[in-house]
């Protein structure tokens, strides 16, 4: 078999569509955040994506029904602006070389509808819980840097340390690389010990800025202050403990 | 050398068969369930599958003779009735590629024999020891859940949860995505700390129904009373100690 | 590059030869026979192996010179008698795949020789130090049995458990199945504690039996004699301790 | 995609250049001395390679910029003297495969430009922080001995054992064996706790007299300085407290 096996639901035509990465990763950001867009916006499946380097795995729903894992790319047309891809998943590629050739596969599609550039979404993990956590950048070229710190992104040096590893890192490297497409990652500041609506949120309120898309924020506004209460409580529970550290430490 | 290689050994014609999976997993119940089957319905091997997805390794019997690790693949014919075909072997596949190639594969030959149908045995780990295993069931489409349930499987809500991992899922996954074909996963409850007769019984007892095919159940009954015995005795073993637990715990 | 890339040095008529396999392995009773068997017959060089399924690595001579890790395989011709190729190396396939490809190859390449037979040497281990060990057995057809008997090979029941792992097993598994070749392991007894020519004397001295041929055994016997020395001297001071056990143990 | 991909920038005539492997190993010696020379001789880049045999990751500069790692090929024309290739990058290839397969791509290129000899850099891990770092040498044949051992290469019977793993000892074994080019490692004394700036200047000062090129040594006598301050320090440190031990044992 291929190692990827791409399938196209619909050929829609784009106007040079931005491209954005959301796979799951640290506090599940990035998947957090794409999918939440792809709700908000009703935005529509064009492609699948099996690959033997995503986990040999099904999922079983609640209605006992089996989903085989895989990624795959929504869209939805704007008039009058750059339309929309994004690209959500069950798993990132799970080797090395599953990595470079599943971003390399999302790219090469993503050039043939003319992508004008790519947004990829993750999180940076600080080990603290944070009451407004920042959405940090890095970029590919300096012009976007300034798009991007209107849109309230911050750009502290020194930070993240040690780059960006995975499909988040990657889609940017090629891009600019192999497919001389632009592009930005954006990260939401999380804990990173559980699936973080909050950083997701931040991030979000980003992209609905420099994309000039209205997205309605009260679910995410929601989770997060449900979230919020929890870790609250774990907090109190711990500091009422002897021997409390002020940081949280792990607990998801 | 090719990655598989698939010596297909007999050709026969076969109507619309179903095509069973039963290779080694938790608790071994698709493997002996399989093999069960194989024996009692005295079924014809009609290929072997040897492949670097496979372990390098041989075993040796007790006549000294060696035997490569493989896959095999073995039909029946049945009067005015689908045909069978069990996919057994003395491993799965090692990787995840492995995993996807050999799937794909058989289920590649079994669509060349107009396969109707995948069912894959597996089982369900619950950590105790049950006089009576449920098999629970994991379906591709709506439709086969009704002759499932009508076969005594059951479909709890939020079990398994995690989903279905190893060729057990990836049959269902790839028939269904890529080849058309529909599926269910029959997973006989375990508690996955040995080789367990009494859940590949019960598996044994849904699939004799569902295909309407008679499958002498005394030798398995036999094993199961055995390992019953066994198990009873070691939970005496057990309590008789001071600070038991009601679980068995591991101790396969 | 190629996976693996055959340098053929020279390219002999052979007259039904045995192949002979002692890579490294269970206290390296197979390379230490194989390399003996070499040296002793003054075996010429017929082709060297270089490939990615063995260890990035070059070793050092004392000479300062380097050496690319490889297999090699030797020849020698007899009057009257089936040839002989030997098959050693630095290491065994690190991979699973490698396993299967370098077996493959060189089964391929001895096929095109007219192959009459595979011997593969290696090691039982015991975990004991044995003053007699044995050398096990295990065929591909029956009919070797025979012949391995009278040269002094056992086939006890039920020993050695769970088969042959790696080249040795390989060659006579894919021999079999795909080449159509006769095969035997042949294992010296050893405790597996450390490169053993104990183990590997019985081997040789089973070889030059089967195979028809003398091999001086002094020089094997003289390195037997010194390790005998050592481990003798080690179980001595081993007992001189406090809560000894007869058994040696893991001292490697 | 393909698993490597060469980006040659620059198709520079060269004069039969000389090839230095500079990858990050053991103290780093090998990637702190290749990019010294390359930015004391102001070489320039001809070439980037991108492979999924590192990892899928991007650096973010200070200034915000992402970088996909990468292996870079620098180059310097000479006049009346061997040209010069220099190799550095981001990593080694992080599989068994990846450093055959970029070995392998670097020579044939540097082929195809009429390599010379190849000269790899590595460290050479002793435990111990040495006043005077050694270099020592291993070569793919005796001639290059005596020209190393003029530049002050030793070589010392038995060290370094088991042999020069990674990139520094396959561009030699490969060099020789498939493309017919004489090669030599030079490696330089560290203790193995960090990036090891002396052990770096003692290749640079090696690789000046062999080359007959002039380097400007005083960046790196400035920061084996730092170095030996700092660790002098820690040494000092350690022998204060109860139960030091004369070597410094690991605090990187």
């Amino acid at each position: 078999m291929e190692k990827i096996i791409l399938n196209q639901i619909k050929r829609p035509r784009l106007n040079n569509p931005v491209l954005i990465g959301g796979l799951p990763g640290i506090g599940n950001i990035g998947k957090i955040a794409a999918e939440y867009l792809i709700e908000k916006l009703k935005m529509e499946k064009m492609a699948d994506l099996y690959s033997q380097y995503l986990p040999p795995q099904v999922f079983i729903g609640d209605d006992g029904l089996t989903h085989l894992v895989r990624n795959s790319i929504y869209y939805k047309k704007f008039p009058k602006k750059n339309d929309l891809m994004i690209l959500v998943g069950d798993f990132q590629g799970t080797t090395q070389e599953g990595q470079y050739e599943l971003s390399y596969l999302v790219l090469e599609m993503a050039k043939k509808f003319n992508v004008s550039a790519v947004y990829t979404l993750g999180g940076y993990s600080t080990g603290k819980i944070s009451d407004t956590p920042r959405v940090l950048g890095a970029v590919t070229n300096q012009g976007l840097q300034d798009t991007l710190q209107e849109g309230g992104v911050v750009f502290p040096k020194g930070e993240p340390g040690g780059g960006i590893v995975g499909s988040a890192g990657l889609m940017l490297g090629l891009g600019k690389e192999l497919f001389e497409v632009d592009g930005a990652c954006l990260m939401g500041e999380t804990s990173g010990y559980f699936a973080d609506p909050k950083g997701a949120r931040e991030v979000i309120k980003v992209l609905s800025k420099i994309l000039g898309v209205e997205i309605d924020l009260k679910d995410i506004e929601e989770r997060s202050k449900q979230i919020e209460e929890i870790t609250e409580k774990m907090q109190e529970d711990v500091q009422g403990r002897p021997g409390h550290k002020d940081d949280l430490g792990y607990f998801g």
